[in-house]
């Protein structure tokens, strides 16, 4: 088993490391999970706990406000980009910027932190980069939603040093034309659904979609196809075209009203809702937010994009992404973190959360 | 092997549910060929000649002119419908319709027309209900083209009597649209091609389809989508659509016309011609043609649709569709035969084709 030693926890450079060289792709993360464990075991000031291949550790220190910090362990499948190597101020491989730097992060506080300002939680969850009901947090949020409760939270998701809060909310919908088939030497005899479809291209080509600021953030809507077929055969008039929409929506409306507004767009259409996430409020008036957001000295951008922070928004936790990866560079074969990105979120966060000298 | 006797060979009702009553399938045709050739062979008025599945038989009387007859040997697959069945005036079966009944009808003139009018050639042909390349038509217009040679022709393809004359023709035409894939919760990054794909819509939807009559026949042109495609995953814009379309049109366009007027309908756009087959003119004014026409005693009708006429004309031969079935039960489990129709085809074809008293 791969093991954490206390040097290697004390240095959130050489842990990224670490942990980017036990392979964990989504759904194979016994060994990361195991060594999490062993490192956090047996430190007075934490409770550790396991549910499956999710890490759970918390203070119990009394103090006034509890702050989470989140990093997933899994990572997309290996792409010739493992383990990792490192030339000069770049560290590259599988995961180092989504999200082992984070979660090295994450986990350097955990082992070192012994006497933070802050309560604090963490956890360490499974199979992020898959399918959502296999999602770990989404698991425990389910299974155990005490232990997600804080006044904040982190999730240490690849922004690039930046604060970016809150998120997007994502809706599927479907729009459908329906016609008459005919053979196409007689297509007058029928009515052709994908001709039809124009009015709904036409309506996306033509819609303008909103920007919102919420806390200072600006979210950007946007409306698009993102799938379209139809067709029977090469010698008939179809009678079905569909196309899947997809609605990136800024945190102020919730789904229902996402749904109202796809409703109102596409009028006298056939629109079916496919499925929706909802997104989640920057949440900045926090104070713990506010102390954060002064220590970091810059302020927060929207997150654009859906990710885990609307789970703890679902369950009424503020929530940001501030990690050290690029977020242009997950998923990619040439995936690499930035060294110095790495110790300046480390520094950040372990400023803000410990007591003041 | 079947045998078409004597009695059979001179009723075409009898030998219409003979042929039914051969299985022959595309490309398992060699028993119904074989029982062709055996019913023609050895008969002094005709040189028959075989080529795989394709049997050609002809009179070489001297007449001034040369009338040609020809029909398909091979059915879609069985569907509960084979053998055949007759309850009163209508024989039920695979291939009653399409086109038994007008082989029949060809055969039955070939083996007792001893002394016609004008000289006639015959030709039996396989695989017409598959891909063009295995046509056996296609094939012996290509290796033996002096077979096709006449002065007017006869396909007995299902036209409930009627006489239908030339073909359009059909063109099929990719346009394709272009964008820049983005993610989709920054879809402002990226140009979406499904968008852009509401220009071809909207062409096609008020495109005006031309009427043209030709020798009486009217011929109505019709340009449609038959697939539209576009979609790369569900949080990508999509870079690409593809509007896959069918032209039918009117035999006084060629090929280069119909393309011609394909690039001005949809110019600006991305267009590529995927295939083509030409029309056929309807032919009427041959002198063969006029007198079948007075003989039949009704106008002709345009094609619709694209039939292997369209082989004849493209060898400088004018050439209708004529026989008993119905073609809107072609290739359903229901087909059936109006026996009244096969009667009355196969006395016309016979008066006509006959010495005068």
């Amino acid at each position: 088993m791969a093991v954490l030693d206390e040097s290697t926890l004390a240095d959130p450079v050489a842990l990224t490391r670490a942990l980017v060289d036990i392979a964990s792709v989504s759904e194979d993360e016994a060994e990361i999970t195991d060594a999490i464990v062993a490192a956090l075991s047996g430190r007075p000031h934490l409770t550790v706990q396991r549910d499956g291949n999710v890490v759970f550790a918390r203070t119990d220190l009394g103090r006034e406000r509890r702050v989470m910090l989140a990093g997933h362990t899994d990572t997309v499948p290996h792409h010739a980009n493992f383990p990792s190597r490192t030339e000069g101020d770049v560290m590259w491989g599988c995961g180092t910027s989504d999200m082992k730097s984070g979660t090295a992060i994450a986990l350097h506080l955990a082992a070192t932190l012994t006497n933070p300002r802050h309560d604090l939680s963490f956890a360490f969850y499974d199979c992020e980069e898959i399918e959502a009901e296999k999602n770990g947090l989404n698991r425990v949020a389910a299974t155990h939603p005490e232990w997600l409760e804080a006044d904040f939270a982190f999730l240490l998701e690849p922004t690039y040093a930046a604060v970016e809060a809150g998120c997007q909310g994502t809706m599927r919908v479907d729009v459908r034309t329906t016609g008459v088939r005919a053979h196409a030497a007689r297509s007058w005899l029928g009515r052709n659904a994908i001709h039809d479809a124009a009015e709904v291209l036409n309506r996306l080509a033509r819609y303008e979609a909103r920007r919102v600021t919420i806390d200072g953030c600006e979210y950007r809507e946007g409306l698009n196809a993102m799938f379209i077929s139809g067709g029977v055969a090469g010698n008939v008039v179809p009678d079905e075209c569909v196309v899947q929409i997809n609605f990136r929506f800024a945190p102020d409306r919730d789904i229902a009203g996402a749904e109202a507004h796809l409703r109102e767009v596409f009028g006298g259409l056939d629109v079916t809702v496919v499925d929706a996430a909802p997104g989640a409020l920057p949440g900045l008036d926090a104070p713990a937010a506010k102390d954060f957001l002064a220590a970091v000295g810059r302020p927060a951008a929207a997150k654009l994009g859906w990710t885990d922070v609307a789970r703890f928004a679902a369950l009424g936790v503020p929530a940001v992404n501030y990690g050290p990866g690029d977020p242009n560079l997950a998923h990619k074969q040439d995936e690499r973190v930035e060294i110095p990105k790495i110790i300046e979120c480390a520094a950040v966060l372990r400023d803000y959360l410990s007591l003041e000298a």
